[in-house]
């Protein structure tokens, strides 16, 4: 172990058999903690070879169950986002392609730091359970095609191992680890085809154009090296996503777009990777053909009754689906005011986000609990003209928050023309 | 923790706060090893400032108890060579320099890898005792003014906890890091200066002249900013130094050497370093006083007298410094024949360092014990003529052994013509 790190110190790539040994060192507890952080940080400041980031996910596919759906005869498709603000798509988007007859099998995960996470926008429905055992997760996904979960021990044990290790040790920020951590997660939950949502701008992860198409270039060659299907979308998060922050009204604004009812960017978000995935599942052919129907189940109700079904089968609240109301609320809105007249030339989303981490509506540790009823929501988005004194976004809270708000209006750009249209779809990766 | 591990992983320098809280935390335990690992790595891969290596240093030293030697009246010095194959020199040099009035508090070390250890060999003798009590260790210094001892927990336990993490984690080469552990063990044992005898060559952990010098550089660079004086000799290890190559005879020759029996090229290392610690100790203002000083305490017997005295000191069998037979010995010499005539072009240090290994006489891990009568005893050095079907070199083990003789032979090279003499000191820094 001490060879082969030593050897990635030296910036020398490892072998298959090598990474192979680690991973195996890693779930069986024989490589101690202390030798994976030094390796992790080798690897996140050295790199790691396209032979070596495909050897890593590979090892760490195999080092738990790996599921498997031909039996059931429909393609399964699956989405991973990166991650930023008010991302609330997967839980409008995996009801909506379900019902189009794909089988989806998504592993989720918690917020951290100023990005939420889908698995506690679901805890906000009152009884959803987000843990399920592995014999769950399968009875599900044969029963109504569609899971939202979390991790369970027996999927991928190495990226739960590797990945608590990376959080701690400021090894997350590497993107064959990234890459590797993603698509072994993935492939290990049965899915033959993925569409990456790579979020780029200040609320996200990656901030450059050129680091999300790297990173969207490295998971679409992995997945179709390891003989999986991956198409990437590469979109905008320099403001928030739709008009919610934080954890129950995002599930409600989700569970709104099955209703027809959305922010424009969000719905053209979640219809474009919606279109992306009935495509790279082979639902439909063509563009139109996959459109078609996804507005065929919206207008039909058949969405919103996947929903349903998936939200019970989960134990949560299926009135949720249709009625905000059954959802926590915080009970004191403080308004944020306009200080100027004037357009929104920008929305700083990871302002918005760490903002929602201090009012106790995202996580700055793991263990930390989150409350789902706090949140922002915005009034007005980028573009749009705000007049002195107006609100531009409302602060919920169990108390009037002027401190809140204060901070809220900080994210906020005013100028005095209306900025250029900016696209929220920026590029396409396959 | 992770932010700082954050800021040195991106290159940035530390604070002197930062690095005492991570020390402290690695002392009290509360920074677990695998964020240290972590760091660790950073800092090889991506170095320190002078500034972080000199708060490295004083955090580290300041970690445990610092010894203290100003109610003696006396000079302290000491001496820190960085490692090779036949380095006996503190053997000799310790008791030398100490009748010469010197106090000398030595912490030493364990061989590890193709390198012998001071500690390994002083246990060679029958009694020794290298584990001394901070007590036993603070006795011994008053009463003969020199003691060479292993590491206790009480002093730079810092050091302690991350030698042992750097040596599994491949984070052993670095300088800052060699340099802060050097530096922190031997200030932390009390002595106002020290003398560096950095090796260079195939034999040596610093290869190059380069790595050499900036080592040497940095080291007493680094003790000057600590207020404490430095001085360090750079010094050949192409070819292993004396004849002695094995835990006993090595110590026999040490020895032999206070009775004025040496090869010449330990005879011109240990007197020179000799010299360069009186020097620096201030016992002697100019080369031929410090030289006259060592010559007279050498044929006075008084350097004799001092090594049995500290002999006895440690449970040692005080009769080893005058009778070889004492020490164990192993009962099967090999002769290692000369394939061909020729001038001993060269003597591979590190291939007989690690055939050592392989006869047990040093260590592979930690924690192999090691047999201190094995070894391999040369013959003939670089330069020397050697005659077909001749031995160049015995070895030295508990049964008849070609094999080991085979491969002590390809340790050397011969050839037509004598070699350009090379010197063995090579360059000093000041």
């Amino acid at each position: 172990m001490k060879e082969l790190i030593r050897r990635k110190r030296d910036g020398e790539a490892l072998t298959q058999e090598e990474i192979e040994r680690w991973i195996h060192g890693v779930v069986d507890g024989s490589v101690p903690d202390y030798q994976s952080s030094a390796l992790l940080m080798a690897i996140t400041l050295r790199g790691m070879t396209r032979a070596e980031t495909i050897a890593l996910t590979e090892a760490m596919l195999r080092s738990g169950r790996v599921l498997e759906w031909s039996r059931l005869g429909r393609p399964t498709v699956d989405k991973h986002s990166t991650g930023g603000v008010g991302d609330k798509v997967s839980i409008a988007l995996a009801p909506w392609v379900a019902a189009c007859g794909a089988v989806v099998p998504m592993i989720a995960g918690r917020g951290l730091g100023h990005t939420g996470g889908t698995l506690d926008k679901l805890e906000a429905i009152p009884g959803f359970r987000v843990k399920l055992s592995i014999d769950e997760f399968t009875a599900q996904v044969e029963r109504i095609g569609l899971v939202i979960a979390g991790q369970t021990g027996e999927l991928d044990p190495a990226d739960q191992e590797l990945y608590a290790l990376r959080d701690v040790t400021a090894t997350v920020e590497s993107v064959p680890l990234i890459v590797a951590s993603i698509l072994s997660k993935k492939f290990a939950s049965g899915t033959e085809a993925v569409v990456f949502d790579v979020k780029r701008g200040g609320g996200a992860f990656m901030r450059t154009e050129k680091e999300a198409r790297a990173l969207a270039r490295e998971l679409v060659d992995v997945s179709h090296e390891l003989e999986r299907r991956g198409y990437a979308v590469i979109t905008s998060m320099e403001q928030p996503l739709g008009l919610a922050i934080g954890n129950a009204s995002e599930t409600a604004e989700a569970f709104a777009l099955l209703h027809g009812q959305a922010p424009p960017d969000l719905m053209e978000v979640t219809k474009e990777l919606a279109v992306r995935m009935l495509l790279v599942a082979k639902i439909a052919r063509e563009r139109f053909e996959a459109e078609a129907r996804l507005d065929r189940v919206l207008e039909s109700g058949e969405a919103v009754r996947r929903a349903e079904a998936w939200v019970q089968a989960q134990g949560g609240d299926p009135r949720a689906v249709n009625d905000a109301s059954i959802l926590p609320r915080a009970e004191v809105e403080t308004p944020v005011l306009a200080k100027r007249s004037g357009y929104v030339t920008g929305i700083d989303a990871r302002a918005l986000g760490t903002l929602l981490v201090a009012m106790r509506g995202g996580r700055a540790r793991k263990e930390d609990p989150v409350d789902p009823a706090v949140g922002v929501r915005l009034v007005a988005k980028r573009g749009d003209a705000v007049r002195e004194g107006e609100p531009m976004a409302l602060v919920e809270a169990h108390r009037a928050a002027s401190d809140w708000a204060e901070a809220a209006g900080r994210a906020f750009t005013i100028g005095d023309a209306a900025p250029a249209k900016e696209p929220v779809i920026l590029e396409e990766v396959r």
